[in-house]
């Protein structure tokens, strides 16, 4: 089983959103058990992230991958890190210099800018796909 | 007003994902009037696409955008075509090579893949977005 922890900004209230993660999170219950932590600030989220040794951090200015390419890299870093990976994503403000210099990958899931909320759906989107992609499932397909 | 026309595949039944989409419209239904055409194959959704004179393609092997750059592109496009446009959005086996070659335009909203419903979503998304950019206001900053 990997565990993949997630740092991010506050919670919003839109309960769609919620529902559209927590079928995401049910789909992925046999692969993939996941870790949200929500910091109150920008503040309290870069104290968060500096507490872990190795993340991944989120940013239209990281590095773009197709979802193939997205499977192969989630896997790997998988299984370098123990089967354990952490992902950060930043709030309106995006990640502080700092935070970005220091991740072990940069990745962008689009040049667009989206909500933190909104990102959160997405990279579980991908997450599923990844696992699918890498069991050669039919979903991607 | 302006006034765009969504094409795409047969509407899902995930009411979360709705919920989203009815919050987007609800936000742009100022500046913005959506009009949705699902088809209920890939098929039927070809023969509507031919029927349009000049559309906008989304595909992960279009132009990648910024939030920004996508923003100036909506707005000259609303306006090159009087204040109309048509989005094209594939199902999971993509547009055909016709279906492309013959589009406007060619965008990538990421080059990651999505389900056409979650592409929906972030298309709303973008649309709210690219108009609030292009108003100056406090939404994308």
């Amino acid at each position: 089983m990997y565990k993949i922890k997630i740092l991010t900004a506050r919670k919003h209230k839109e309960t769609w959103l919620q529902e559209g993660i927590d079928e995401y999170t049910k789909r992925l219950k046999n692969s993939l058990q996941l870790e949200w932590v929500f910091a109150k600030d920008s503040l309290k989220l870069e104290e968060l992230i500096s507490k872990e040794g190795s993340y991944i951090a989120l940013s239209p200015d990281g590095k773009p991958l197709s979802s193939v390419q997205f499977s192969h890299f989630l896997i790997s870093s998988l299984e370098q890190g123990g089967s354990r990976l952490v992902f950060v994503i930043g709030d309106a403000e995006g990640l502080g210099e700092k935070v970005m210099k220091s991740a072990k990958g940069l990745i962008s899931l689009s040049p667009l800018t989206f909500t933190h909320q909104l990102t959160r759906l997405i990279l579980l989107e991908q997450l599923y796909r990844a696992i699918e992609i890498s069991k050669n499932s039919s979903y991607h397909k």
